[in-house]
């Protein structure tokens, strides 16, 4: 007998023929011996329905007054899929008991809207699991201490998942989602992707923040500081296949380094074309430029990713970074209105069509190289590099967007990524 | 400055837009530096919605589980409802914050979807309204003393404002519905019934029991036992009429007699086709009767109302009662299969074609010929009675269906209900 909590995406409630499906997989786990802990996601479109009437109702809701009623509102959701789910199993002959993640409780700090879980008491779940019972709870929120509800932002559902197998302790985590598991790309733009039957922590948390929408990347850092065990599986997969089969199926995410010795150095290829990339040109190169350029920007609640500064000529330097696209027109507006004029900086130039391709495997520790054969590979392409970011264990390069599936088609053989043997570890 | 407490139905609520008329309403009342407490229901259809996806999914919810699972759900209607209207609050600039009745809490015993309360702690409330804030309370539901969620049943939202008005001995406790008042008969069989500008809580408690649907029977005893003041009147008046207007509007329920001694003796003329009417022929007239043919018929749960007993005649007698319609066949079924076997009675005749007409009215206490003036209006019509039930303030009568317009036209002319002095007190 294991202790397995389950994880189920809003596409996977989104009827009640999906959600009377959730219910026949979980009770063929019950049935197996396991003691089951579900966390389901809002039915799919329902948190934008409930958003949406708070929008039409409250357009600027940036008060934390209001973000905590907003928190209300959208945690409802939720509420409704555990009470739905406890009565799908109970009609099913399986004792089962929903809770809000106010009656666990799931304390939280109380930033309204982007909540950190700070402690998860069992007491009640244990009592009820030792009972006999499918124990559902709401993910996706919690309480903070002044007894408001709360929410852990978008995705959250998946960190309240793996925080709840953390502080159980569970013996895995698994996450039911639309796609099958974590693919060395996305399939959509390399045919020849494949699944990962492992990946390492590591580079589940690079791929996470590199743009690959599997998991969300606070679900995967729950994951990594309490080791747990997470797997990435369909839910499309029939209620009924073998219990055995089930649990080889998707990806696992490990945190054992020798498990993938022999696996290839580089795991998988993200992209994401979300970013623009700004440059300030002819910039003084005095010490405490790069805050005096970074800072306004920062200000302006806008996020900065990848950062270079060119070489310095005759005392000037040009600066150049990038911003999630959605921000694009907002940071040349301020580098316009702020910086030029504080820092006498030439002039400020953008361009939106940018996207970022980054390779990413723990092997790269370990394998000298890897970078110069991504720029050689793309240079072999006649694709320009315009900026680089290097971490221990991925290179990232800035290329123009029309470029993008050229490079990650290119690099993904390249790495030998669309062999068997380098990618179903 | 009063503290008010203003409730509103679920068509009250049924949009954003609707939503945000309510928001203007009570921000007028707080601009006339009233502390504010507001009761929404859920928006219109939406209980209905959850409801029936937990029957989709749990065709039979009868174990106490599936129940506390059902109030789990349905619960999130009302806690929708709160948030929204306090983002409303707030985008007009009025300090507003929401509680889900577990916040509040509103204690309540463990009878999943028909709870009582037993206890509100008003301290949070308070403390909000002094920090000049509308303080929005979800109705309808609350929390048992194991931390469920419970709710009140149908109607419960009503039960819900005046609770928490008797608890925070509230000036006024308005209802907003979609009637713009108690009539003395429903208008649409007698066009010239009138709003009745003052009722009597036991009149009131009489009309809600035999049918009229203005105020569920539970929030009207509930203001009868704490004396709250509970004035019935519409959502549907433009949000900006003039408060003095306002405060007049509707009809108010009042506890003190002195004030209506110049009053019609009847109050109104209330009716009720949803029953049916069971007899049991040739019962042997023993002690104990009535109790072994009602004994069943109460343990399979239907409600009997109106009882005779006829004389007896010959060792024999005659038994007749009423049940609600929805229970007329399961009503013979057990008096056929359990009854007539154990009483030796000859045989049970059923007419599910009646009706009840009542007239209601404090001044029955102390006027005579009252309901001799009732049975007398109805035989010059020509309307056979078939049943006579009275209490201290009404009398029923039970008739065939097809006179019931008839019936309660001829009564509201006979007791002077159209007359402007009689009815607007």
């Amino acid at each position: 007998m294991a202790l397995i909590v389950h994880k189920y995406g809003g596409t996977s409630m989104g009827s009640t023929e999906r959600i009377r499906s959730v219910a026949q997989r979980v009770a063929k786990w019950v049935r197996a011996g396991h003691q089951m802990v579900v966390v389901p996601s809002a039915m799919s479109g329902e948190t934008n329905r409930l958003l949406g009437l708070a929008k039409e109702l409250n357009p600027n809701p940036d008060t934390p007054e209001a973000l905590r009623e907003l928190d209300a509102v959208a945690a409802t959701g939720e509420q409704v899929s555990v009470g739905l789910l406890a009565l799908a199993l109970q009609a099913q002959g399986v004792p089962a008991v929903s809770y809000g993640g106010w009656q666990v409780p799931f304390e939280t700090d109380s930033a309204f809207t982007k909540a950190r879980i700070s402690r998860i008491d069992d007491t009640r779940v244990r009592t009820d699991l030792a009972a006999g019972k499918v124990v559902i709870i709401t993910g996706f929120q919690g309480i903070d201490p002044d007894g408001n509800v709360t929410t852990l932002g978008r995705g959250g559902s998946d960190t309240s998942a793996v925080a709840v197998a953390a502080a159980m302790k569970a013996d895995e985590c698994l996450i039911y989602t639309d796609v099958d598991g974590v693919y060395t790309t996305d399939p959509r733009v390399v045919p020849e992707a494949r699944r990962l039957k492992t990946i390492s922590f590591e580079e589940m948390l690079e791929m996470a923040s590199l743009g690959s929408k599997v998991l969300q990347i606070r679900s995967v850092e729950f994951a990594g500081k309490y080791h747990v065990p997470v797997r990435v599986l369909s839910s499309f997969t029939p209620w009924d296949i073998p219990l055995d089969e089930e649990m080889q199926s998707g990806t696992l995410i490990t945190f054992e380094e020798d498990e993938k010795m022999e696996q290839a150095v580089v795991a998988g290829i993200a992209f994401n074309r979300d970013e623009a990339k700004i440059s300030v040109i002819g910039v003084p190169d005095k010490p405490g430029i790069a805050y005096q350029i970074l800072g306004p920007v920062a200000d302006a609640n806008i996020d900065i990713d990848v950062i270079i500064q060119n070489l310095s000529h005759e005392g000037k330097t040009d600066f150049s970074f990038t911003v999630p696209r959605g921000d694009y027109q907002r940071t040349i507006a301020v580098l316009e209105s702020q910086v030029l004029p504080s820092t006498g900086a030439a002039r400020v130039l953008g361009d939106p069509k940018i996207c970022k391709v980054s390779i990413v495997g723990i092997g790269m520790r370990s394998h000298v190289g890897v970078a110069s054969k991504m720029f050689r590979t793309l240079s072999e392409e006649g694709i320009n590099i315009q900026m680089i970011s290097t971490s221990e264990i991925k290179t990232s390069v800035v290329i123009d967007e029309k470029y993008m599936e050229l490079a990650v088609r290119a690099l993904h053989k390249a790495f030998g990524l669309d062999l068997p043997t380098a990618a179903e570890g």
